[in-house]
């Protein structure tokens, strides 16, 4: 691994950083509020670090494939740490490690919060808040369909094909076209969102938040009770349309826009994913209905499917404590947690190209016990999937139910009860946001201790990077000398 | 298929088995109780039944590999069924499911109870309890060391080569060999077992039923509290030997016997067994021992070791409420039911092997990512584990998963609590006996609605059959006539 590559990246991702912070500066000295210092303080600092390292490293040689995991693992880390310093120094989190907290869990898109009253924090942390979640959604953009498919994280090199340019040795050519497309889609569907929801009555600061927070699949909403406590069913239809959207694959809506709207059909993952929402959110109003807590049957319809659309995608959004549901809907809502939104999308989880390719690998098993000598090819929109492709897969499930069960029983040996620990986990690893027991919709993170909270931005960061990124620098070859 | 030569071995095994009735038709007698009428017209039902079908079927053909899963699936079940007729006729367990339950539970080894009150059941009930776990024993050794290796159901062709004889297109030749050395083995760990159990203290009677149900990692007891009800130390220590042993390899005890006992020590399976074991018994007493339960540490340790061997052997003896201990203890126990035994134990489960496989292949998937261009090889035992295998060994997996889900969803949809509902299909799916909730080893399965015991039934025999052999039969081209 060639260090010095590696640090001045990292030095070039502080730099982005501390120019986004004047953002929050601005919006604090409009609202006429005073912690606009502390966002300019944290700029100097990334300044001063990130150009600083800049000006030492200027003559780097370029990254290579090699040293994409520790950048990609090390940047959303020292990203979230810097974007923790002005919750901490404005005293609007006064704990270093809740600050680091609510800082990666908005970079991851996470939407775990450590906040009891959210409606009393300013207008900066609330807008640096969602727009946290805003940038690490680009981030992921970029990472999914430019830089994972070159560093070969299962599953990712399906969009080898799809992406253009040369498959390159060296990473920069390469993501800078990719980039420019998607980051495109990107924000027309964030300002969409921010004019369909202004439509149906949300003012304008709450409407670009919550459209951050959408679109990036996080899931932090500038209000206690999440969407449910003041959105209007017309909010809440539009925040669903643009979860399910923002947890597609962000090529299929590049290719619509350019016309070829009908790529949406052709996409068996994209057509799953529709099947499982559908499928789901009629399971739970099963549920749900005969039990009346809803006076008509549309409002559970909406409230079943904003849920499901909202975990499934790992927003994370809520209208409706969920842990009063039965225990179906926590069941199901559990294995969402896991499957998560579609590759190339902002959500987290397994993503449902990989469950996919595991479910059409365990049936390809099983008819091979009845023809022991048959060849057979696992096909995935109409390309076949060579067997190295399906183990890497098959190793990415592996490598994510390890992680969850050792979250579990770190968490439980520290004496948290069985069902806290499972919702923690699967919350963070699949950065979704809400979990069950003790951090359920209806409370928050605020209470667990500090040692647990920074196992949880493990898991939010490995996570979202797709287990292989952040799990792959554990190997002591990762770090040997080139 | 050809159905004329599945038919005419299930008519054999149903005529093994109106044999074996015999057995409980005389301890009744002996015990001057009056249900010996019952097994002996069950007797009668199954020699009708079976001899019938034998005579009728004598000139069918052999079997051949592709009807092996028919008989193996099919087998049990029926078995099951006839094993449960003097239970209910004789009106020890009125309802003709809860019989089925009870059966099923035993020939499968499970040990999932639906009785509540075990101690005032006649002898021939107890006795043949432990009997259907013996014979069910019996048949899983059978099974896992000569017929699966050669039906291709995952990891167990590693047994092909250790099993000696020729690697047959039809069955009968090589199965009659391997079964009659292991059956020695099996019986004479059960006859040690007694004889250790008397020492102990215990009478004859129950001596025989504990190990029937030991050696075949069943679960069933004839007291209420299982061994906690009236074991003493010495007796628990037998047991936890006995049960370690029972969830090893056979074909380890049979090399062992025949003098090279350092076989033990060169088995990667055999050596990792013994580490999770001792690593999760002081994980657990870990958290016990501060909680000062018990009065002295070697208490808690006897309780502890007890309990994680009597899991992972999936066994299912309890020796305390382990409902009560801290929430690290289900964590545990929960991971421990998926594990499960050692490949051609008596166990149920993944099976430590498989877990095995699946941890190193995981590691390899890791190692790939920084050397994209090399070859890795997994090793087992010194063995080159070939690519076919791999994938074959994660099909399991992702099918149990599969399984396992679908069992929480389908429990929970009909309104179980989420802890009862994983608790119950991780029991059964895995043959442990016990699980949590609802279910735990303080209650037993006789709440449960009807349909919820037929359920948990097919999870037995599915989870006891590796699988594969029962999800096998639900392609349509396992039916196509040959």
């Amino acid at each position: 691994m060639n260090y010095r590559s590696v640090i001045k990246v990292l030095g070039f991702l502080l730099l982005v950083t501390s120019a986004c912070l004047v953002l929050p500066a601005l919006i604090s000295l409009a609202y006429g509020e005073s912690d606009w210092p502390y966002y300019l303080a944290t700029t100097g600092i990334g300044v001063l670090l990130g150009g600083g390292t800049l000006l030492v490293l200027r003559d780097a040689p370029d990254l290579r494939v090699r040293e994409g995991f520790a950048v990609v693992a090390f940047g959303w880390l020292f990203v979230g740490i810097l974007g923790a310093l002005p919750f901490w120094f404005s005293g609007q989190i006064p704990s270093f490690t809740d600050a680091a907290f609510e800082s990666i869990s908005g970079f991851t898109t996470t939407g775990s919060s450590i906040l009891s009253d959210i409606e009393s924090r300013s207008h900066a942390t609330l807008f640096w808040r969602a727009m946290t979640h805003w940038l690490g959604g680009m981030g992921i953009v970029l990472l999914a369909l430019a830089i994972l498919p070159l560093l070969g994280v299962g599953g990712m090199q399906l969009f080898r094909a799809e992406v253009p340019g040369p498959v390159a040795e060296r990473l920069t050519p390469r993501i800078r076209e990719t980039a420019k497309i998607l980051w495109m889609v990107y924000m027309l569907l964030t300002a969409l969102e921010t004019v369909a929801l202004m439509f149906a009555g949300m003012g304008l600061f709450d409407a670009v938040c919550h459209s951050f927070a959408t679109m990036a699949t996080g899931g932090f909403s500038n209000h206690n009770q999440s969407v449910g406590g003041y959105g209007t069913p017309a909010m809440e239809w539009v925040i669903i349309v643009f979860m399910f959207l923002a947890g597609a694959n962000f090529t299929l809506h590049f290719l619509a826009l350019k016309g070829k709207y009908w790529v949406y059909w052709r996409d068996e993952e994209f057509k799953f994913y529709g099947v499982i929402i559908l499928i789901c959110t009629g399971l739970v109003m099963a549920v749900l209905l005969p039990l009346h807590y809803y006076p008509h049957w549309s409002e559970a319809l909406r409230l079943a499917l904003f849920q499901v659309v909202s975990i499934i995608t790992t927003t994370g959004f809520g209208t409706a404590d969920y842990l009063l549901w039965p225990p179906l809907a926590h069941a199901i809502f559990l294995v969402l947690m896991a499957v998560g939104g579609c590759a190339g999308s902002t959500g987290g989880g397994i993503k449902v190209m990989r469950v996919l390719i595991l479910l059409k690998h365990a049936k390809l098993e099983l008819r091979k016990m009845l023809h022991p000598r048959g060849v057979f090819t696992l096909w995935f929109n109409n390309r076949a999937i060579s067997r190295n492709l399906q183990t890497n897969v098959l190793g990415f499930f592996l490598l994510f139910m390890m992680v969850y069960v050792g979250g579990v029983l770190i968490l439980t040996l520290g004496g948290r009860d069985l069902l806290t620990a499972v919702g923690a986990t699967a919350a963070t690893l699949g950065n979704i946001g809400p979990g069950l027991g003790e951090v359920g919709p209806a409370s928050n993170y605020g209470d667990m201790l500090d040692w647990e909270k920074w196992l949880l931005m493990f898991f939010m960061i490995t996570g979202r990077l797709e287990l292989f990124t952040v799990l792959v620098l554990f190997l002591p070859g990762a770090w040997r000398k080139s």
